[in-house]
Order: structure tokens, then sequence, then C-alpha cells
């Protein structure tokens, strides 16, 4: 079993960590701040256990086997020097990013796989000029990778193509979903689909067509309990008898629609100001963290019914 | 308990037979055709005995008794003369939709509430110059809706408040999840969301960002688990702290989103048949049946855990 890195043990690393643990791969997991370190393996340790008792820890090893697999590193070059792949997990900030993979590429492997999580800044911003540039992609996840196995891989144009044919390979192969971009756009994938949604969401607002509790009702009533277990494009392809079928039927006024929607949105001012009103009203800020725990508990019974 | 006449005993009707017989209510349903009113209350039994076997059916009423709410009526006059609620369910064309609502409200209590289930058609165009206008709305299901609560309620300008309210309230007694539009625009709510899904996935094969294959396990392995749960307003809320402060981390970037998005897309050309071919390989047309029961079943499982 491969050697993974994992640099930044946050929440996003804490759960890169049980992803590959939990799948028989040793990790070395590094944080530049050592009392972080150690709470967020202590953290993973806690976490696994919690998953375990639920039945929704993924992986064939179990919690206590996978966390003797964690080994803290204390320093990039303990923790990618012995890697075939290395999963950057620190804050979103480029420059941050790229200091981080200016030691990672110095100290890991030749033949290594460098991945960022980050979810906005290109490989190719993130590896130019660097020695290994074509060893580094992203791999973008959903939060938390543990419970929402999509990854999005994004290559640079000079990623070496079993850079992208590795990741996607072994990010299967401990359970994780990856998708691969043929190019960098921005926004990704997940963005572009995530964002138009939200971007709707904002004018049905600032029309006034639905209170922001009714429109919000929408996703886990209704469209969302299909996106569960459906692709947006397979949905309409069941909608009709084929796609070509349901474009006959609705292809005119769904282009119809776009147009009705108008130009961009800026997510600012009174719009803003009425959404954030009114889920406050209902998740409070200071309920924010408790409301996330709610969310990942329920995403832990997904995927417990999704791998039954 | 009011009994609630259902007009049309295709897939929908049959599906509302079930939502309102199962909380208790008597149900008259009609069809013009008698040999499908006939095979469509067998359906409606052999429906609810599965759901009943696999743990999944709605309501306090069990299978056999619920089946005995549930007369047919031979006229459109038998079917709504004693109800207090009407849910239209036939053939989406506004030729035959208006000639039902012609009629029925010729038959119908003075107070009686008259729903479409059109996913299109404006209340105030069905009900216009009717003696009973003030009484139509659109009733518009996610199908099915015994599997998927959302129901968007779409008032004309002239609906009397208390059909508002009182179908909100009725529907929402027997466990659907009803949304009110506060008025008419072309997609109501739901194909407002929908295909600005639909019309993105478009754009990313057309510009050949991703796979077919790939692009549709965003949902499924990725945002689809969150939506499930949460409304797509909330879950920006939760992925910082409130969404005010998600928009000034990512307000600017979704602005740009939008830009870089491009004018409206038709749903047609090689991008359709691309798609069209993609998914065919995976669900020929021959199987889509299948696939929808396949659907169907794991909507029944995502109930149940929702419901426990």
């Amino acid at each position: 079993m491969e050697t993974v890195g994992i640099i930044g043990c946050g929440l996003v690393g804490q759960s890169w960590a049980i992803v590959f643990s939990t799948a028989g791969h040793p990790v070395r997991i590094y944080d530049n701040d050592p009392g972080k370190l150690l709470s967020g393996t202590q953290a993973i340790l806690t976490k696994m256990v919690e998953l375990e008792t639920k039945g929704a820890l993924r992986g064939t090893v179990k919690a206590d086997k996978a966390f003797g697999l964690i080994k803290p590193a204390y320093s990039i070059q303990e923790c990618v020097r012995e890697a075939a792949y290395v999963q950057e997990c620190v804050f979103e900030d480029f420059t941050l990013k790229r200091k981080v993979f200016e030691e990672a590429e110095r100290y890991a492997p030749d033949d290594v796989m460098l991945a960022s999580s980050t979810g906005n800044i290109f490989a190719s911003r993130l590896s130019e000029g660097l020695g290994k540039k074509t060893r580094i992609i992203v791999a973008h996840p959903l939060n938390p990778p543990h419970l929402v196995p999509l990854v999005e891989i994004i290559p640079a144009p000079w990623t070496d193509d079993d850079v992208i044919s590795g990741a996607r390979r072994l990010l299967q192969s401990v359970g994780q979903e990856p998708i691969v971009a043929k190019k960098e756009t921005a926004g990704f994938i997940i963005c572009r689909i995530q964002h138009a949604i939200t971007a709707e969401c904002f004018k049905l607002i600032r029309d006034e067509v639905v209170s922001v509790a009714d429109l919000d009702k929408l996703m886990p009533h209704g469209l969302g309990l299909r996106y569960a277990f459906l692709g947006a494009l397979e949905t309409s392809y069941l909608n009709a008898n084929g796609l070509k079928h349901f474009c006959s039927l609705y292809g005119d006024s769904i282009y119809e629609l776009q147009n009705q929607s108008g130009p961009p949105i800026k997510l600012e001012g009174a719009t803003l100001d009425i959404i954030q009103q009114q889920i406050e009203e209902r998740i409070p800020l200071d309920k924010i963290e408790e409301r996330r725990k709610w969310r990942d508990e329920r995403l832990a019974e997904l995927f417990k019914l999704k791998h039954k």
C-alpha cells in the first residue's frame, strides 16, 4: 500500500486521513502548527470511532487499526519523502499553497503525485516553473470527503498523463468518486453548477417570487432527493423517453427561462440582507456548528444507505 | 376528513390518490378512459402494498384501509361534487385542462379548492373568465408525489387567500411540503432552479470541460448528497459563518462565473447528440422504465431514512 502524505491537519486534512487510512494506506500528516497537529490527530481518532459506532466508517480497516496507520510528520520533508501521493489541505491562500508546493516538490520522490485540495486555484499557477510541475494537480473534494466522495481532478496543461490516471485510480480505490476536467476553467466543475443554483436563488428572492424558507425547501423535499441518486442530465433523461425526447418537449422553454433569468446578479445589498436575516431566524450564527454536525450525521446515514 | 377529487388516473393521479387516502381522506378518482380508471386503480393497490411491505408507506392508514377509501367516479360531476379539494392530473395540454376546469367548476361546491398538477400553465390562464376563477390554483408536484413531498402552489392574481392557505394546510396535513409562489413567473420556482442546472450542464459539455459520465457523478456523489437534507442557500450559509460571510469570500467569483457562463444555450445540435449518446450507452432507451423503478426504490429508502 502506497504511503500518502497529508499537509494541513484542519477539518479537510483530518477527513482525507480517514479516507486513506481506512483503506489501508500508511498516512504521514503534517501541520506547521504542532498544537493543531496534535489536536487534529486526536480529532481523527474520535471521528473514526464515532463513525464506526454508527456503522458508517468506510473502507476495510477498523478505526483502531486505521489510526495506527496515521503518523504525524514534523516537517514537510518528513511528510512527503516516502509518499506516492500527497494531498495538500492548507488555507485557501495562493502564496501559502505555492510555498507548500515549492517545499513538497523538493523532498518528494520523482514519481510522486502532488494534489491540492483548492477549490479555485489552477494547478498551472501552483506548479508553474517548478521542477516537478508535471506532477502537480488539483484534487478538490467536497466537505467532508469521508462522507461526500466526489473529487474533481483538474490537471494543468502540462500535467503528466500518468498523474491524472494514477490519481483517478488511487482515489477510486479508496472509495472516492473522482471526475476529471479536460481543461482549467474558472469554477472548475462543481462550483459552476453550485453557483448557477446560488445565483438563480438570489434572483428568485430579489424578484420576490418566493420566501427564503419556502425556496430552501426545494432541494431537501424535492429536487435534492433525486439528485442524491441521479445526475442532473440523467434526471431529465428519465423524465421523458431519453434526453432528445425531453428537449423536444421542454428545450424551447428552458431556452426561454435562461433569457428570462437575465443578466448576472451580484450577491450583495438588500437581497443578501433578506436571505441572511431569514436563515438566521432559523439557524442563529451561534448554532451553525451544531447544524453542521446535524448535516454530517445525516450524510453519514445517507452514506450507509447508499453503500448497503 | 374532507373528500378529495382526483381527475386523471395516470401515474400522477395514482400517486396523489396514495397521498390523500393514506392520510385518511375519502378519494373519488376519475378518468375519461374507463379502462385506464380500472387498471390505474388496481395499480394504486399494488403500489401501496409494495410500499407497505418495504415499510415506506406514508400516512396513518394501512394499505387495505386506504384502498377502501378510494372510489372510482364515472363522471367529473361524480368526482367533484362532494370534494373540498380537487387535484387535476390530466395530460399537459392547455385545451384539455381548461375543459376539465370548465366542467369541474360547474359541479363542485362553492367553497371548493381546484388545483392543477401542471408544471407550466398559469392558474390565471386555466381560470380566466370562469365562475369559480378565485378558487383555482396550480399545485405542481414532483414525481411521484408520494415519495417526493415538494409541491409548488402558484395562485392566480385573483385567487382567494383562503384557497392558498387552505391548500397549503391540507397538503401539509397529508405529509407534502408545499411552497407558495407570490406571483406567476415562467418556470414557476422548481423549473427555474432545475433548468439553470440543466443549461449549465449543457455548457460544460459543449465547451468540452468534462465527460457526460463524469458530469453526472457530480450530484449523486457530491452536491446532491447535501441537497437531500439542505436547501441551496442554507448549504452556502453553513459553508461559511453565515451567508454574508460566504458572500464576502465568494460573492465576486460567483458574479464572475455568471459572466463567464455566457449567453443562453439552446438544448439541441451536437451537444445534445453527445449527451444523449453517452447516457444511452449506460441506460439504453428500452431500460428507462427499469431505471425509473430503481430510482423510485431509492427514493422510498431515502423517504424512510428521512422520516424515521
